[in-house]
């Protein structure tokens, strides 16, 4: 266990607390704290903090802390900002190992705010002395029943205890899940906010529920990470321990990002980025907070299911329609049963039913019961099926039913959602589902995350997890990136630059005149092309600077005057460096193959359709750098445009080898350039028929100053 | 009003009912139906019919219906099938106007209950009486306090009364519909099954629901419509009566086209015709039968919005990061404030806080109550706001605040979807906004499936309806069809059609021999292309039996040789008819153009993308024939293709209004030919620069034997 990890262990389990700012006033932050405290029973010791009171609720309180004798494990800080230094210098004499400030206005309202911030982190490191927060709501230890936070979530009872792990940005977020479990029957080892993460941070929370035995999965809230190859890193680590982790992440769109970073001073990176590194590290990314909770509890029940086909049962034909329509628009495959099961539910059932999505409805009342069940264990049973979706509506005999299907699901069934489309009309079935524990949602999107959630990690862990990163680079070209001026790149430094990663390209030499231009050109052999290099100029094609299909001496020079005049134009007072010349090259499949930096991961490979697809189609996969060419070939895969490689409808396959050497290469690059990348495009990289290779037509780069 | 509908009225609304299979025990249907007779307090004359009981419940009971002297309005049949008929004949003998056959085995189970249902049809055809059914669950009339149905879900009191017409094929999803509309205070004007749609069918319902004044949303649950025309003629009279029609629409998969079958016996149609004929016709088509209920109640309550963007409100940061994200992924436009709204917001809140999605959270709690209203009624009042969003997550005085806004709302605010994230935690709350009839949702997706829908409606309303089908075919082109064979056209046939509908074709005559195609070939200009002409073949390229860019008399007649060869090897025993002789085009933009029948709504356009964007892009737009030229061009203007077409990139304007004209053309062809279209299909239809028009380069169609 890493010994940092031993602290935040004593700091979410300890034997005993200290409130600043304690009061009886529920009112209160401090209030509600020393309320809860006591309300849910914490057994360890408490001590009330507070300047002049003798005792807070009946305990007795201290003006000091470093006064008492006995350290204690955490402390809780609910006080105005102005108090804050002090008390937690109070708290690191004190010997505290944990100090959880609730206190908001630091990082996130500017940069005042975070030299404030920095103060208590510099108080704290001279103590020893680990920080939750600040600006969080604290946590809950429900195994204690200890609630160390002010959020009015614990105003309910009882505290949901049970084995997710939920590590969260935002406090009232945490409020909302603790309070949707309690609805739903789930529970927590630990629920804890990070705030700011000004020191103890969501990736500490993660290596902790991943060490932690009380923890089966593990959901967080993401703002923003600190590190994200330590995140990587720690979901293998999950992944090894057979600890599913799922994940919202909030700043996905441009308001969202300007969001987390007025709300936790987290700053969010690129949302598809960071979906692209979920998907490779099996971690289950979804878009909404509460189904964190729903997912979470069902592969702690259920686990993930061996097959991705689903079975669907209801007792009402339109319920069914409906769902098996939904099972299929979310991508979700119905499974074919196979002729045993078929046979048997034959004989259960009035003639001309289809076998799944199957309705189970309008049965005879005396043999309707049984026959419910009988039909789910058939399909429980059949290889043909991974898990089953029960969407119940009202039927005679519902609740007696709802119980059988439930205890079949939990006692051996296949993973069951379950789902309960009625209203309170139907909660005699919810509250049957909980006393034996058993998951349910209200709502068909939320079974359905569930089905996708269970079947996408099902599918995740048999997948490889992805290949360890290559060799890094050798020092030849890294001498080569040293020497490169920061800022934008032209076109043949570019092309140098992917030469020396291994990437063919076409041959250009920087022509000076327009006789240096129709030597090249005479070597290259007409037609060619003709482009401007310049510095400046970052789109060649709107400002003329490319000419196509040349065939003569005259029609270069012409087009080299046409480009001098179209950059004149364009940039005025701009100077054509030169043109380089190349061949006109024909045939082949157009992709763009770039990288670029990630706030959070750092360098990122990316590939996607190229030419007139780019308008009208996303086509794009990415990947956190560097890749193999076996996760390379993966992405191109992906694409939308990969049937098209793949030589569909008579076409010639194409040099998907190559293509994926390439991207493997170009990540090398980008892992290689590290801090100095900000973006690099081949665009259009030319893949040509399966043998012949790729080749880069055009690129352009732009480095920063920054070194590593 | 139609007199039919008339009938339908007192039906729905009748002054007395008769019960068949009546019984005091609520296990059984008919005792459900008595006891939710009673239990809601019915106030119209009750007849239980039995064959030996004098009671039922206290109410003197009939052996004969016919036997009683004053007519009933209405009959439920809660009876075995075997004595359906009998007692359809007491009705109709009684003078009843309606009977409700719960009874299912109908046309759901094949040919045989199909020929049992047009019996029933028959003795209630011969009577005058209508007949709701069978295979359904009766109807509830909360405004009479009439309960006609067996569905539990009336077992809870009271019935929820209101403005939403619902008609719904399936019985059980109107017990969930019920539950659902008792649980968030919405209610029902008349919520009725229709079951098989034996004889009154969704449509029916529709049309009573526009007229009917107590009616202000309209709600369906579709399997299959009986008239697909009608439906949309109703859709038009909905929208000029300002009543919104919300549909879902079961057989959207193929799985789910197989249930509508064997469910209520409907033929599904194309879920795509049926998306866009609802789009063509403001009907809001959701994807989720209790998602009917928010959005309606919505509308009923707010109205649409008159802008289609959103501003976004929560007192938790971490709640309005992920509601901003999902705004955003939902496709919705987030709404940018004036500088006046933004100015007031400032002197509000902390500083650097967004001002959309804005978060309210963190207020100082003295002024924290005041300040949230005012945040809200600033976006209200601010013209740039649409809509609003307030996602309701733990806060202090959090019940007073929602109270605030919901009150804020609903007199006179912008429409608001209220959105409370937690769970039973904010029960307080939902309990204030139930109280003053506020509509809220409990989950994210339901809250941006409601602002979807409003702004949607409000943006079809906006649009102009669409423009009146163009003049019927003149009798030249009718003749021409009437002339034609079924099966399939060869592509000269098919050509020949299209240029009498007058779409631009190549001018192709079928060559009977090699020489022929020459003096052909010699007239249009080397090079050309040969196409082997033979009407069982139906895939020409895969066959071998086209022939690009043939430059001389020589290669074509190779050409012809490796065609006639190909077909041998292709279609063993097939002759080849011949070979049409094409010019070579290039250029241009190829897009798929066609036509065919849907089980629905008859006559359909459609135009897609064509060439290898078929393969890895679903860019299909449509609508039902004939359309205008008008809203062809909205249809290429919705293509993804469109900025292609559109010149995008310093490309050539493509010539739109010739395509628009040629898909219109396109259109009354296919109206013209009515049933006996199978499909036709211009691949490809070359679209020119603007100017140059259009040419179908090649088709194939199919025809029916049905005549019109």
């Amino acid at each position: 266990m890493n010994p940092e990890n031993s602290v935040l262990r004593a700091i979410l389990n300890p034997r005993s607390v200290a409130v600043f700012g304690a009061s009886g006033d529920p009112a209160k932050f401090g209030g509600r704290v020393m309320h809860f405290l006591l309300k849910h029973g914490y057994r360890g010791r408490i001590v009330p903090v507070h300047p002049s009171a003798k005792e807070v609720l009946g305990i007795p309180a201290v003006a000091q802390l470093s006064a008492v004798s006995e350290p204690v494990d955490v402390c809780l800080l609910a006080l105005p900002a102005t108090h804050l230094a002090a008390a937690l210098d109070d708290c690191g004499r004190a010997g505290a190992r944990g100090a959880v400030v609730i206190t908001a206005d630091f990082a996130e309202t500017g940069a005042e705010g975070a030299a404030r911030q920095q103060e208590l982190i510099d108080i704290a490191r001279r103590h020893g002395l680990r920080i939750i927060g600040p600006n969080c709501l604290g946590y809950i230890n429900p195994h204690l029943n200890l609630a160390l936070t002010s959020s009015v979530a614990l105003a309910t009872e009882p505290m949901p205890r049970g084995e997710i792990g939920l590590g969260c940005q935002s406090g009232s977020l945490m409020a909302s899940l603790i309070s949707h479990a309690q609805d739903c029957g789930a529970g927590f080892s630990v629920a804890a906010t990070v705030g700011n993460q000004a020191d103890i941070e969501l990736c500490d929370l993660l290596e902790y529920f991943i060490e932690d035995a009380a923890t089966r999965a593990i959901c967080l809230y993401v703002e923003g990470l600190k590190d994200g190859a330590r995140f990587l890193e720690l979901a293998r680590r999950a992944r090894a321990a057979g600890k599913p982790v799922l994940a919202v992440k909030a700043g996905r769109s441009a308001a969202g990002e300007r969001l987390t970073q007025s709300h936790t001073a987290s700053l969010a990176g690129s949302y598809a980025v960071w979906a692209a590194a979920c998907r490779d590290h099996a971690v289950i990314l979804l878009d909404d907070p509460e189904a964190l909770i729903y997912c979470a509890d069902f592969l702690i029940r259920f686990g993930a299911p061996a097959k991705s086909t689903i079975a669907v049962i209801s007792p009402s034909g339109g319920t069914v329609a409906v769902t098996g329509d939904r099972v299929s628009a979310a991508g979700l495959a119905l499974a074919e049963p196979g002729a045993e099961t078929c046979a048997a539910l034959r004989t259960l059932l009035p003639p001309g039913r289809l076998f799944n999505p199957l309705d189970v409805g309008g049965l005879p009342r005396s043999s309707g019961l049984d026959s419910a069940l009988t039909a789910y264990e058939l399909l429980a049973k059949d290889p043909a099926v991974g898990a089953i979706l029960i969407a119940v509506a009202t039927t005679p005999q519902l609740e007696d039913k709802v119980r059988q299907w439930g205890w079949a699901a939990i006692s051996g069934g296949k993973p069951t959602a379950l789902l309960l489309t009625p209203g309170s009309l139907v909660d005699g079935a919810r509250r049957a589902l909980k006393e034996i524990r058993c998951p349910y949602t209200n709502r068909l999107d939320d079974a359905l995350r569930v089905l996708r959630a269970a079947v996408d990690y099902g599918d995740a862990l048999r997948d490889p997890p992805p290949p360890a990163a290559p060799q890094a680079w050798t020092e030849g070209p890294r001498r080569h990136v040293d020497g490169l001026p920061a800022g934008r790149l032209t076109e043949p430094e570019t092309k140098a630059l992917l030469r020396t990663a291994g990437i063919c390209t076409t041959e250009d030499v920087l022509a000076p005149t327009p006789d240096d231009a129709i030597e090249q050109a005479r070597h290259i052999g007409f037609p060619v092309v003709l482009k401007g290099v310049c510095r400046a100029l970052v789109h060649k094609s709107e400002a003329g600077a490319v000419r196509l299909g040349i065939s003569d001496e005259a029609a270069l020079r012409a087009a080299w005057q046409e480009i001098r005049c179209g950059l004149e134009a364009h940039l005025p007072g701009t100077a054509l460096e030169g043109c380089v010349v190349q061949p006109m090259l024909s045939g082949g499949i157009e992709l763009i193959v770039g990288c670029r930096w990630d706030a959070q991961f750092g360098p990122v490979v990316v590939v996607g359709s190229g030419g007139v697809l780019v308008e009208i189609l996303d086509d794009v996969q990415m990947a956190v750098a560097p890749v193999s060419a076996a996760h390379a070939r993966r992405l191109v895969e992906a694409l939308r445009i990969a049937p098209v490689l793949a030589g569909a409808r008579g076409r010639k396959l194409a040099d998907i080898d190559a293509l994926a050497d390439a991207i493997a290469h170009l990540s090398e690059l980008a892992a290689a350039l590290g801090t100095r990348l900000a973006e690099l495009d081949i665009n259009p990289l030319l893949v040509r028929e399966s043998g012949q290779g790729v080749i880069a037509l055009d690129g352009r780069a732009t480095l920063t100053e920054q070194t590593r």
